[in-house]
Order: structure tokens, then C-alpha cells, then sequence
């Protein structure tokens, strides 16, 4: 089928490539014309512009949006509406939060647009081994991009999840198990490291992916980070978080359900960034205002 | 070749008749006679009791224990030595704390016989697909018994993790992985659980063993028990605890390694054998002290 990709980054530009693999016509937009100029020596259809990117589109227009959550997202949405008809259809496969997509579903529904909310994982892997991706919105909506999911996914690797916001929810909880599985194997290798014995982390890795409970498709990259720097030597301990981790836990919060795993994952990436804290400060100060135990005398004032 | 197993429960059972099916000749004891039978039907050797069971095995005699870690395996090694030669290995093959084996491993030195920490990962599926090995302890007596360990492990699936304990050390650190892995998912799955949307958790279960970044044996896991009881109704949330989450924990003490999420895993699980907890009342009562906040009623005196 055609169809359009707005946001040719890591995520956009790889699906953008299976697709035109699989025999799909992929009209291309970026806020960079030259990315889009070297996916369109791709194999891709190039635009210039917003209009330029919805006059290329079939005649029922999908334009599949790929770009960061949050403002992105919305004036992405905004300049298509401007340009789209009834029945077009929308589809943001990033990581939005599902309300944000619930609202936009409804807003865009005013209009006679169609939006499906499509949580994609797979990562940098996806272009090779296919995507894994849940869609939720009108399932006529989804059935008429059905050829274009299937396309982009690994076989079995996509699912109708039901209503607007709930293809963005069970990604968004995808995400927060991750962050917890990422955690709890960060903490059992840290504690393999400074085991005592001269444990191969590499072998021990690859020994776990043959039998083991805990074998994953983590571990294996584990196994791959490990096997390029075994210390890990050139990588800072600083961890980045993209939201999904924040909206999993204010879930949990409005549920009243307990998630601690995954709080604990999000707050242990929250201090991978700290220097110092002031948290710790007044810990150690405490301690020595009740029981005179020495402090570290901070070595600037920075902090 | 031949060697024996003492303890024909899930695990050493499942063992022994992998290692038969191998063409190993494999002795076997266990506390109850009617066990040893069943398995003497099933090709393996049966012995009475302990005298038996060494008398029945080869030159350099091999003894694999699988029972309960604790007494059971000191018990069981004290009625080993008294009839073992200098040279005999002994095996532990079940889920003993490393720091115990390290001292058995001394003890068995003194007296000439061998001792390897075997720690095993496979659960009732290594029968059929192959049992995850980690091994340590001397090298060369971990060479003597490679024919077995090959025969038990899943291709690519037995190491030599270096020095006495180091097997178990690594197969506890597993577990406590194991623990927070299992937290994780249990968490998402609440919060999916009560999303509001009408999911189908089984089939989120298999779209995510799809291309996802979440894909893990014990996702596979979680879906087979969502097909047998989508409610997972008939079973009730009472996690029991066998030992190496709670090492894992004293492990990251003794090292101040922070592990805050296998920590959370573990005390989910000691929450969930409370009916009501001291803590909560001790939270009730103070909300009510200090905010006049109402307090439920204990319905009977027992908690």
C-alpha cells in the first residue's frame, strides 16, 4: 500500500526502509531535507513539506507519524489536520502517553479523521527481525493500515488491543516491565562483578542464555555489550529515562496498585545522574547532628 | 559413565532419567523405597541406602546430590565420607548457599574427597530440553564428571565458573535476577490487569514473545498459565520463598551493592503471606492518631 512516514529517525527511518522492502509505496517527510534526500536515494518517495507530504498520499491518506512524544506529536498532528479529509487516517507509533492519544483520538474524530495509537518495540533491531506492535483506535481504521502493520512486524508480532489509548497503554506498561527487567539484571551483574571470584561475565551470560529461567532477549544484548567492552569500561553510568518508566508508575499511582520493582528502576536511573544528592546530605548530616559520626566535607559547592 | 544420584525429587529425578536416556549408568538413592522402584523400573540402578548406593558405583566413585540445601545436604554428605574413598567426588547439584559449600568443599579436601557446586537452572522443562550448569570447585575433578554435566546441559548450557562455591554463587545471583524479573512482570500484568480497557492478556502475552524488547522464557511462562486459566482464578497470590533471593540479598549487604528492586521482589513476597500486617496497623493507627483518619475494625483478634 502507500502510505507516508513523518520522523525519519532510528525508529521512523528503519520502518520507513522495511516497509519500501516489503513492496510498500513510503512517502517520506523530516524536518531535515537532507535525510530526507538519502531516503529518498532509498528507495523512498521524498517531500518537501507538510502539504507536499499529504498530495502524495493514496487516496484514503495514512500518514504515520514517527517523531518525539509530547509537542512534537501535536503539531505534527496539528499542520496534518490543516491538510487531511475525512477518513484519512493518522497513526503515531511513538511512544505517547495513552491519554495524550485518547484526547488527540477524540479531537481528530471531530474532524472525520481516524487515529490509531500504535506502541512499536523492537528497537534498532526492528528493520531486520520486524517489530512488535499494538494498536489500538477504530479497527477500521486499523484493518485498512493492517497490511502496512503486518509488513513492518515480526509474524504473530502485532495485535488489535481494542479502543483509542489502549495500543499507547500496553505499550507504555511493555515499557515499565522493561525498565524493571533492566534493573534487576543490572543489579545481579554489579553484584557478579564484585562477586570475589573470577567470574567471565560474557560466559556467564551466554551459560544463561542455553537453559537457564532467566534467559531473555536482555540478556543477550547484555551478552553483546559485554562481549565489545567486558569492564564496560568506556560507558558512564548515566541512564537516561523517555517517559514510558514516569506514566507506568503515575498508573500505578492512580490504580492504588503497588509497583515497587518498577519505581525502584525509575528512581535508580534518576540517581545514576546525581553526582551527590541532597537526599544523601541530609542523611549524613542527620547522622552526625544525633551521633557525632564524621561527614565528607563536600569537595565544591556545585553539587 | 557411570554415577549416582541421591534425591529423586522434580529436579533429581528429572535428572537421573536425562542421564539414562544418555547412556550414563546411573545409580539411584532416595529416602523413600518406593521412589527407588519406580525408578529402577525406568533403567535406573536402585541401592537400599547409602552403603548401597557407594558400593554400586564405579572406580572413582561420583555422587550427585539434589535434596533440599541445609541439613539435608550435610546430612547427606556426613553418611557419604564415611564410606567414600580419597579421590571420590561429591556433587552438589541443588541450591545451596555458596558459603556452605565453600566449607564443606574444605572439609571433603581434608579427608581427599572432591566437592563441586553445581548450581542447576532448568526447573521441570530441563528434562526434555536441557538443564542450565553452573560448576565449581577443581577443575580436574570437574573434568572427570564433564561427561555427565555435557549430558544434563542443554547445548552451550554448562560452565566451569572457576573455584569452590563459585557455581553456587553464580546460581544464586541468578535467582535473585530470577526474583526481580519475576516482579517486574508480575507488576505490568496488575496494571494491565486493571487497565480499563478490555485486553486480552494471553494474546498480549504472545504479541510481546514477538519482536518485542520485553521477550523472556518466563513471558513464555506467564502466557502458557494464562491459557490454562485466563483469570489465573484458581490460584491464589501466596509466593513462598526457597532461600537464594534472601542470599542474594545478604550477598549486596555484606558488599554495599544497592539492589533495591530484587529487595522489593522479595518482600512482595513475605507481603503476600500476610492476611493483615503489623506494619499496616502500625500506618493505620498513627494516620488516626495524629489526623483523626478513620481506622477499619480487625474482624477477629488471629491477625
Amino acid at each position: 500500500m502507500r502510505l507516508g512516514i513523518i520522523g525519519l529517525g532510528k525508529m521512523g527511518g528503519n520502518m520507513a526502509l522495511r516497509l519500501i522492502g516489503k513492496g510498500h509505496e513510503v512517502v517520506v517527510y523530516d524536518r531535515s531535507p537532507e535525510i530526507v534526500s538519502s531516503f529518498a536515494g532509498r528507495g523512498a518517495l521524498p517531500s518537501n513539506d507538510i502539504a507536499d507530504f499529504v498530495s502524495k498520499l493514496g487516496p484514503r491518506r495514512v500518514a504515520w507519524i514517527m517523531v518525539p512524544s509530547g509537542d512534537p506529536v501535536d503539531d505534527t498532528i496539528d499542520r496534518l489536520s490543516k491538510v487531511m479529509e475525512k477518513g484519512d487516517i493518522i497513526v503515531d507509533g511513538g511512544n505517547s502517553y495513552y491519554k495524550d492519544s485518547m484526547s488527540r483520538y477524540e479531537k481528530l474524530a471531530g474532524i472525520g479523521i481516524s487515529f490509531v495509537d500504535a506502541g512499536t518495540s523492537g528497537g534498532i533491531w526492528g528493520l531486520s527481525e520486524g517489530y512488535c506492535i499494538m494498536a489500538g483506535g477504530d479497527k477500521e481504521a486499523f484493518e485498512f493500515i493492517e497490511p502496512a502493520v503486518s509488513s513492518l512486524a515480526q509474524e504473530g508480532g502485532y495485535l488489535y488491543t481494542g479502543g483509542s489509548g489502549s495500543g499507547h497503554y500496553v505499550k507504555m506498561i511493555h515499557n515499565g516491565i522493561e525498565y524493571g527487567l533492566m534493573e534487576a539484571y543490572a543489579e545481579g551483574f554489579e553484584l557478579l562483578k564484585r562477586s570475589g571470584f573470577e567470574l567471565d561475565l560474557q560466559k556467564v551470560t551466554s551459560l544463561w542464555m542455553h537453559g537457564s529461567v532467566v534467559r531473555s532477549w536482555l540478556l543477550e544484548l547484555i551478552g553483546s555489550a559485554l562481549g565489545k567492552d567486558p569492564e564496560l569500561a568506556g560507558i558512564r553510568g548515566y541512564v537516561e529515562d523517555s517517559g514510558e518508566g514516569r506514566w507506568t508508575l503515575i498508573d500505578a499511582i492512580e490504580k492504588s496498585v503497588p509497583a515497587p520493582a518498577i519505581a525502584d528502576s525509575l528512581f535508580m536511573r534518576f540517581r545514576s545522574r546525581q553526582d551527590d544528592s541532597f537526599a544523601a546530605k541530609v542523611l549524613a548530616a542527620l547522622r552526625n547532628e544525633f551521633g557525632g559520626h564524621a561527614v565528607k566535607k563536600a569537595e565544591d559547592n556545585s553539587n
